[in-house]
Parts: structure tokens; C-alpha cells; sequence
């Protein structure tokens, strides 16, 4: 990996604000004003559109498409699709959230066929949801992760050899591989699990870092890195779920380059086969 | 009412915090994020499944289901059924929070459909909504109570014993009752009634306590007590609706068990029959 | 036009404090709680009713109708034809945000039919949105406006003389024009252009002036003065898009009809014929 995740970070971040990429979001209902403010607070432009007759040509402006599995519903679905087809085609980066994969047997389903038959390029799920996507025993409560069998970034590597993507699996320690090589990345603060939204933010802000291009395991370890260091800042100024909503979008939008630079805490990790 | 609703609420907010109750959620768009976070704040874990393909495997898992029928849609509406129907089956309580119930033709008559072919533990509605259900003249705008006949606990014994469930109706006091005990609960500041999305958002707190079992008279008293308590120390920080959204979330999430008991304002009133 | 507009804004916000009207907005799925918030915290009421089996009986309660085009499906498009029928035969005023007009096909087809078909009274767009509906070369990217040909307001005239409307566009100067009679607002703050959902609250905020009558063309600028006062306080005690949002309700919540009349920064200006 040329040059340390930290000075990729930093550059990625200066070319998102100086490029203002368009990130395609199909996504929730619950987090969806969460999901477009924190694009736009890293500096890149969100765009919502989900309905079918739209998102083709939506997503063919885009940098990123993002396809967020939460609150699935039909017409979303069709959405996704056709979006996803049409990304595919254009060659713009697709990034899965698999909320709650696990949680019903239609979200693993969805998820699982969405990773078979697009060409995607970052999943990024919880300990639970990876586990479910490599098909190893999981329990989710809800969308929350509460018990996984063995460590998070074997699964992040088994899904990453079976569908040919980066996975990305975020915990007290993230982790992104493709299936060879391993980046951890320490940011972050445990206030991040008790508050709704932030998973589908920090796909999102991943989103962001993927849609300037580039090699998608770094993008991926340094946008998770971004997100962490912006919560790490902000959950020093708040004293609970709602004030820490309000300065995690203040800092992502006030994190510059250089800072991010100092800010990282990841680095590649030598791992045998799993 | 073996001891205090104080005690119990105290009692209640240990359990919760203990054993993070799954709750389901089927609700509004509009507040379908403050309910999510709400439910969070309080200590429990929030899923928002809607759709039919799902929402039964879902409604299965949780502990307690909640039915708004803000905004209402025929998906939404379908999974509702799909979703009550399960809960009762499965002894999952049941809490309605009908929304509007008087704006619109469409929607009197889903809440009354709910109500009479569902086994709903808990109703939570403001005056009007109330008043509504109880066949009393009332009047709505949009969804603000602006008008009702009578007193409001009145109303509410009178939809408790129609429909077999407990009743709560939230104004500058809360009552809650079940058609023959009536518990009076004082907290709460009146700048809930000018914050959009709190009426939701208590429903969303009262299904917290009913989740963790008990008397649903006295979850439901406990629950509102301990919403009311959070929403008097935010209103104490903040200046207007956006900070007090964000300080109502904090304090949800800091309120403690026995600072709970030395907070709540509730208690068993005895009243002659209506 | 009798009086300045401040003098009017400030009589315009007294009468909306005193009468709380009814707004009925059917509105993207993204901003749909900003929306909501904004109205309450102006003084009018909000119902967000969407579904097509009640939004012709809500509408014909409110005194102002908003069709905002964001996140376009098929069954919010059908509730939006049968409440604007449903206002005009009541003589209730609409008001249309054509967000993304331009983005997609979809949506600029959308906004152009509404715009022909029914009796709109304002348009509020950003440069390239009212672009587009002028028929006028622009670029938009996502939902954010990045290039147009000409002034503003010269687009915003021949929307105005097409359509027979009152239009709107905001920008570091707003305008608002029926076509022959052009005033200038120019209050608010760069911020607004770098946070989610601003546009919306924007238009929702107009909405509720225009909501207890007079003058639309009036009314269109003193709500867009009174939001941009209100996002100039905002702006000045906050760090970023997280608590910019916050203190932006705070402060429409606080500002008072005499302070607005003194902070209104807005008059008509002439002009020759475009």
C-alpha cells in the first residue's frame, strides 16, 4: 500500500472537497436525513432519489451509488435494481449496507442477491451482518450486533473472497480487507453504538472517500477513519445521543486535510490465511 | 397498585436499561427518526420494519410492537395488520398511538378498526384523538388537540372500557387508566406541546415500559412520568424545538433509575365511575 | 405596494402567531421532519398527510398547500394531484418546490405539469431549478444548483409570466416576481447553502406566510426575509450544519414580529422588462 492510510486519508479528503463528488443514496427511512447531511458535511453532494423511474438517470451522474438495506420495501427495491444495473454498466462504485441482514430472512436474502449479481464494490455491516453474509452464526437484536462467532475481520474476509469485494466490518476496532490484505483502523468511540444512524452514517461518509476514486480498501479504511476522528471530537463536546448528533455533523464538516492526518489511527495489518 | 408509581417507574427503568427490550415499530414518516432515537435514548433497542414481507418475523422477536398511524399509506397499513395480528399470537403487548385520529375520515376509522379487531394493551393519544375514539365531540388541527368536550380522563375510560385496553391521554396532566383506576402524572413542561414529533416520541418511551412486562397501567404511567422528567430538565437547557430536541434525547438517555424515583409526579387517583 | 416589506413582514408574522393556520405539506421523505419542525416553529400548524384517501379531506382544511417534489413516488404524486385539485376548488393557495427540477426527467416533467395544470400561487426554486422551468440552460448537481445563464430573476420573471405565478429563487440575493413587480431579500447567510434541507424549510416557511393571505407576492418575501433573519442569528452561534440546524428553529421560534421588522432586509426594486 503506497503510503500510510493517515497521509491517503488526508489527500482523499482534499480531493472530496475540492471535487464535490455526487454520492447516490437509495436508502432508509429512519436515517435517510442523517445519511444526507453527513454526506454533505464531508463535502461531497447527496443525492436521495428513489423512484424507479428516476434512478437510472440519477445514478449514471453519480461518483457513488450507495444501496442501504434498511426498511426494505418493494418499490425501493426496484430501485436498487435499476440503479445498481445502471452503476454497474457506467462503472460507478457500489457501496451495500446490509442493515439488519439477519434480522429478517428478507433483508439476507436481498442482501445476499444483491452481492451475487452487482458488481459491488464495499460492503460495510456490522459484526452480526458480516458474520450472517459469510454465512457464520450471528445474533442481531433489531439492527444491533450482539453476538458474532469468531473474529469480525474473518468474516469481512470470507465475504470479501466469496463476492469479490472490500468489507469493511466496524466495530470497537474496524476492519477492511479484501481477502489478502487487512487494514485496522482505531478511531472511533464506543458512544458510536448507543446512537442511532451512526452505522448508516459511517457508510455513507465511506461512500463519500469511494465516490474520489482511487484504491477502494484505502478509501474505505480512511473514510472509516474520518468518521471515527470526527466522533472521537464530537463525543468530547456532548453529553448524549442528541447533542452528539449535532457536533458529529459540526466536525465531519470542520475536519480539514492536515488534521485528519495526525488524526488517523490505522494502519495495515500481516495476517495469515483465515 | 402495589407501591408507588414512583418505586415502580425506579423498578421499571432498571429492568429496561438491564435487559434492552426489542421494540418494533411501525410508524410516521415524518418522526419515524425522533421515535428510533427515543427508543434508544431510553435504553431499549428500536427496529422499524415495514414491510409486510417481514414485519411478522419481526413483530415475533420483539418485545412490544407499536402501531402510529401518522401519515398513513396502505403498505405501512398492511404491515400493521400483518404485524398485530402476529404480536397477538404471540402475546407481544400491543401499542397504538392513533395519530390524527379525527383529521381524516380514513384515519377514525383505521384507529377503530385497530382497536376492535386487534388485542391492544395501550393506547396513547392527545384530548382530541382521544375524545375521537370515545364517539365525543372534538376538535383537530392537523394533528393538534384544539378542542375536546368533557375532560380528557374521561374520554379515556371510556375508550379503555369500549375497547378493553389501558388508556392514556397526555395533555398538562397525563392520565392513564384502564376504565376503572386512573393514575394522574404531572411531569412534563408545556413546551411539549410545541415541539413537533413528542407526542410520538412519548408513545415511543411508554412501549419501552410496557416492553419490560408489568401492569401495562403502570408501565404506561411509569413510562409518560419518566418522559415528562426528562422533558422538564430539557426544557431547563434549551431555548427553542431544536435544542430541546436535542437535550430531550440527552437526558432520556441520563436519567437514572433512583433520580427517576425522586423525579416522578404520578399518582393513583380514586375517582367515581364516569 | 403599500407599506415596506418590513412592515409587512412584521404585521404578516403577528397575524400567523395569533391564527396559527393549517399547512399541509405532501414533501420529500428526506426533509419531511425539517419541514414539519419548521412550520411548527414559525407558528403555523403542520399535517403532513400523504396518502391519496385523505389528502383531498385535509387540504380543504388547511389555508396553505405545499407540494414539494423531492424523492418523487408514485403514490405521493397521486396525492399531490388530487390535494392541488382539492385546493383550487377551495381557493386554498399552493405553493411548489421543484427540487431536483432538472436532476431527472422525471421531476422537471413533473414540476412543468403541476405549474401548467393547476392554479399555483408561488414557486420557490433555486437558480437552476427555476432555470429549468424557464427553459433556460443550468446545471444542477444532485439537488444543489451549480450553474445557470443569466440573472436569477430574469428566470424567475418568465416562470412567473408562463405559469401566472408569483416566483421565488433564492440565492445570496433571493427574488421574488410575479413577472412585472421584482422584490429584492437579502437576507440569510452563505451557510444555507452547505446544510440539508434549507430549501425545503425555505419554501415550508413561505408557505406559512402565504398562508394568512394578502398579497402573495408580499408574503413570498417577507417569509423568505424572516427565514434568512433567523438564519443570520442561527449562523452566528453555531459551528456547523448540526448545530446550525438546531439554533436555525430556535431561532424561527424566538424572532418576534418588531425584531423582524427591524432586521428585514428587503425592497422592491424596478426594473425594465426582462
Amino acid at each position: 500500500m503506497p503510503g500510510s492510510v493517515a497521509e491517503q486519508a488526508c489527500e482523499l479528503l482534499r480531493r472530496l472537497r475540492r471535487e464535490q463528488p455526487l454520492v447516490h443514496h437509495i436508502t432508509n427511512l429512519v436515517t435517510v436525513n442523517d445519511v444526507a447531511h453527513a454526506t454533505r458535511a464531508t463535502g461531497a453532494l447527496p443525492v436521495m432519489a428513489m423512484a424507479a423511474e428516476e434512478v437510472e438517470e440519477v445514478a449514471a451522474q453519480a461518483s457513488c451509488l450507495v444501496l442501504n438495506l434498511g426498511t426494505p420495501g418493494q418499490d425501493r427495491l426496484q430501485a436498487m435494481w435499476a440503479a445498481g444495473r445502471r452503476a454497474n454498466e457506467r462503472a460507478v462504485p457500489v457501496v451495500v449496507d446490509p442493515v439488519g441482514a439477519g434480522t429478517s430472512g428478507m433483508r439476507r436474502e436481498i442482501a445476499e442477491r444483491l452481492l451475487r449479481e452487482l458488481r459491488v464494490t464495499v460492503v460495510r455491516a456490522n459484526p452480526a451482518e458480516m458474520s450472517h453474509l459469510a454465512g457464520r452464526p450471528a445474533q442481531l437484536r433489531g439492527v444491533e450486533s450482539v453476538e458474532v462467532a469468531g473474529p469480525p475481520e474473518e468474516a469481512a474476509a470470507a465475504v470479501a473472497r466469496t463476492y469479490g469485494v472490500v468489507a469493511a466490518v466496524t466495530g470497537s476496532r474496524d476492519w477492511v480487507t479484501d481477502g489478502v490484505r487487512f487494514v485496522a483502523v482505531d478511531n472511533g468511540h464506543p458512544v458510536l453504538t448507543q446512537v442511532v444512524g451512526t452505522g448508516c452514517m459511517a457508510t455513507a461518509v465511506l461512500a463519500c472517500f469511494v465516490a474520489v476514486g482511487g484504491d477502494p480498501l484505502v478509501a474505505a479504511a480512511a473514510g472509516l477513519a474520518y468518521f471515527g476522528y470526527a466522533a472521537e471530537l464530537a463525543a468530547l463536546e456532548s453529553r448524549g445521543p442528541g447533542s452528539f448528533r449535532a457536533a458529529l455533523l459540526d466536525r465531519l464538516a470542520q475536519v480539514q486535510p492536515e488534521e485528519l492526518r495526525a488524526g488517523v489511527r490505522a494502519r495495515e495489518v500481516q495476517r495469515g490465511a483465515a
